[in-house]
């Protein structure tokens, strides 16, 4: 039996709709290209956005299902273009400038944009690919002076961007099937082509209701949000349509996200609620460490994207007194999947306690389900001795990659993360490796992060990589690979004495290398597979066997 | 183009599933019957809540689709029968006990209920319809032990609720289509039979994610939630399902809603939030006065289902630190339409001034649109010094009446409310008057709950109702019925004064009247219906003309 309720899609456009009829005077803090600051409310923004998704259609001749691009900071024009894009049933591709060129021709060319908005500073690295890109109309270039010069090079037409957003008649946000496409992000593997997941106006809606509840984001129109996070990563967890679904302030960065420039703009514009990866924090922590600095109006930071360490944690919660929101997601999870805050029965224990536990990945949002499988698929979740293979479910979790047939969920409609992981008694999700780094020797597995975390107890340590080396006996055996911080120099007998204060004899890597640097994926992301290729045959070849 | 996103339903059994699985150990403390206390954790209830919906199936032999009703207080049973029922793809019937025994008759026929879960205490309400009605096969007392006698007079089976909870094997919950309906709720009109509202499974699920935003309810897993509006009210204001949603504990007070009551659990149980009618607030409130009382752990309260006067609000907020959530909705609403928290802009402004936009009705959750349009259906939303008819349109607002044909939305889908509201520059939303009970004098309209209000700041004035009588030349005018409170009496002249200090002349009311009583239904609204047939030809037959 049905129920006799209305048919109203999940739209991204409400979002928006919502913050000006309800909020129309809050106001948006951009920085922009130029470095000049914009102000706008969430009024006038929507009426640009409109302004904007009229000239899709009647300026740029884009239809329904047709797919953008945009490579672009965190600016209030690269906000507009998401609800422009969205609102009028088109795709939203963000395209990452920081891939490496071949990536960003593979996937422009893959998803079939048909325009790009581009930053003035990005049309050098378009230029070089101006031939290879076979379905682009046309490039927007996001200014109000287009400089005549800046096309050469190009056979297709450019668009000043001030230019689409006239006074012209504008028409309301057409209502659009919950289950359309909107957003398109191609996740940056450390091996093969770009994997685009493709969102659905529907699962970014839920996603923002989910993440802003009371135990995760909690943003409310007290909240002034400064999305570090770039909107080229993952929807930029959410905060672009988190912050207006609660009538919250924006304040957004452009391309600043050094030290200096954050801590600038959150004592500037009184930033309450922020979220980036580990890097950037630990960079203005040394920042406020330095210059004796304060964030008085910041009440919480999210901090996701990889692991955080418990002392990064520490640092701002006790000197800083901001409550760090410790998450994990992915791309494939709209992004995020759980946050780690404590639970009440943990709350009467001590810090260093509750410590260990924010340091975990932590707990689902809402409308995540999480299982841990063994190497059967048997459920063995609520074995908290074990770890497994984390598999999640969601509406806002992948069902199929973009562009291919077979999906990627099991039959019970679980996606496999890829990510080794244990849920521990009280609940907490925490990952142990991915899959593919994990190091089996004589059958028993070996985490390659925990080997990697505790080499960076060492204070010498500035990374660490472990990767398996073949083993005539035991399969594989783990071996390290560290780089020293400035000034250091590392013995490794010196390395192993902190490891075995932490780590299991027999887990213990047969040979620890000092290099001088570790390769990186364009994203940051460690390339083991190029480690593994040189370094497989070290035990042997060295004799270490 | 689609989005590539899993297919994950919007089912409330997710919700019940979430707090076991991830605030397992969280309590619900429900007082009884028997006035004994239960407490039992998420884990244990969700267990036991599989065991109930096993029996529905195997032991009542109830299908997908069928519906059951309740005629419960407000515990733990009731609790478990609510997940049980729309956990299994059934639709759960929330009878009203207050209601007029041909009204009780009515929707339970109309609702065609194949068995009814009830309290001991009302089996002689349903006794003495026990032969008609025609649909119910069975009644199941909320009880561990029946009583043999309380069968006599009816002739359908009765069942012991704890026998249908059992160690029996129990399954996973079925995954559901998110549009099939869950639960129904009859509103009782002032006039002609009770509407039934069919909530689907999506409608409840997103209205929950939506009053839990951080503007609105913001629960979190510290909190300890006691729904006071009984469940048969409008799904207990969702308190039922944002409390599990977010781990939150529960405290739940069954039939108990006296002062006195309300004050021992709050204390006992570190109460922090709840909601109900302002006549249960008030009376606490006047308790807390009288008894010198605090309520040290409690943070905020939903005050909703009538509007709840400046004064009460003022004084749990200045008195007891309290902040007050005065909320606005309807049945058909599933039922939060609206909650009136202090925007940004506004909270630099004297208390008092704050008090005046708190006393409103005031702003829209994510999910509800309003609108507000003229006689002939013109938006005149924006205009903010004029009334109209109050539109809305949400995911969990009615489209048509259960066993109705016809749909109650418009063109643009919106549900015409009733009511006559004004939406002021700063965006909040104000009930002027329901349409039915507007007074329309030579052609412009006079508000009657204005008037009531008004004459409520007469200090002996306990209850008011205006209402239109019959006059010749303006076609109607209001006239004012008033009852005195205790030990006062009253002088219409006096009152008068009184309403020519905030009212302007010409709506005046022609007539004050000082009667003993007036008359309510079930529910305790108005009856004003009953009120104009005695009283339309007042003025003309008295003369007043």
């Amino acid at each position: 039996m049905l129920g006799l309720m209305q048919n109203w899609q999940l739209n991204v456009s409400k979002v928006i709709q919502y913050a000006q009829q309800n909020y129309g005077s809050q106001q948006i803090i951009s920085q922009n290209y130029d470095d000049h600051i914009t102000q706008l409310s969430y009024k006038e923004v929507e009426k640009r956005m409109r302004c904007l998704a009229w000239s899709l259609r009647n300026v740029l001749g884009l239809e329904r299902g047709d797919v953008v691009a945009t490579m672009a900071w965190n600016n209030i024009r690269h906000f507009e273009i998401w609800y422009a894009v969205m609102g009028s049933d088109m795709v939203c591709h963000t395209v990452n400038p920081r891939l490496f060129k071949d990536q960003i021709r593979y996937i422009i060319n893959h998803a079939q944009d048909k325009y790009i908005f581009i930053e003035r500073s990005f049309i050098p690295i378009l230029k070089t690919l101006a031939h290879e890109l076979a379905t682009l109309k046309g490039i927007i270039v996001l200014t109000k002076d287009l400089d005549p010069t800046e096309s050469d090079g190009f056979t297709i037409p450019f668009f000043c961007y001030e230019d689409l957003i006239g006074e012209q008649s504008i028409d309301e946000w057409p209502e659009i099937d919950e289950n359309n496409a909107c957003a398109l992000c191609y996740t940056s593997g450390t091996t093969g082509n770009p994997k685009g997941v493709c969102f659905s106006q529907r699962a970014l809606v839920l996603h923002a209701m989910a993440v802003n509840g009371g135990n995760f984001y909690g943003l409310t129109h007290n909240d002034t949000v400064l999305p570090v996070v770039p909107m080229f990563h993952a929807n930029a967890w959410s905060n672009i349509f988190s912050a207006p679904m609660c009538g919250a302030k924006l304040v957004l960065p452009d391309r600043h996200l050094d030290p200096q420039s954050l801590y600038t703009l959150i004592n500037s514009y009184q930033v309450t609620f922020s979220a980036g990866v580990p890097t950037v924090w630990l960079a203005l922590l040394d920042y406020l460490n330095t210059h004796n600095g304060q964030l008085k109006t910041m009440t919480r930071i999210v901090i996701g994207g990889s692991a955080c360490a418990a002392s990064t944690i520490e640092a701002y919660e006790k000197q800083y007194n901001i409550k760090i929101l410790h998450a994990w997601g992915m791309t494939e999870m709209s992004p995020i999947g759980t946050v780690s805050t404590i639970k009440p029965e943990l709350q009467n224990k001590p810090y260093q306690e509750q410590l260990q536990f924010k340091a975990k990945q932590g707990i689902p949002i809402f409308t995540v389900e999480m299982k841990i499988t063994d190497e059967n698929g048997i459920n063995i979740t609520d074995d908290s001795t074990h770890s497994g293979h984390l598999m999640v479910r969601g509406p806002a979790i992948v069902a199929t990659y973009f562009k291919q047939d077979t999906p990627v969920i099991d039959d019970d409609n679980y996606f496999k993360t890829g990510d080794i992981a244990i849920i521990d008694e009280a609940g907490y999700m925490q990952i142990r490796d991915r899959t593919k780094d994990l190091i089996k020797s004589g059958g028993e597995w070996i985490s390659s992060i925990e080997l990697e975390n505790t080499a960076l107890f060492h204070p010498g340590v500035a990374e660490a990589a472990a990767i398996a080396a073949d083993h005539p006996k035991w399969g594989e055996r783990p071996i390290l690979l560290v780089v020293a911080e400035k000034e250091c120099i590392l013995d490794d007998k010196d390395i192993l004495t902190t490891l075995k204060d932490h780590i299991v004899k027999w887990q213990l890597p047969d040979a620890i290398i000092v290099v001088d640097e570790l390769p990186h994926t364009a994203t940051g992301k460690l390339q083991k597979t190029v480690l593994r290729e040189k370094y497989q045959m070290y035990l042997i070849d060295n004799n270490l066997i």
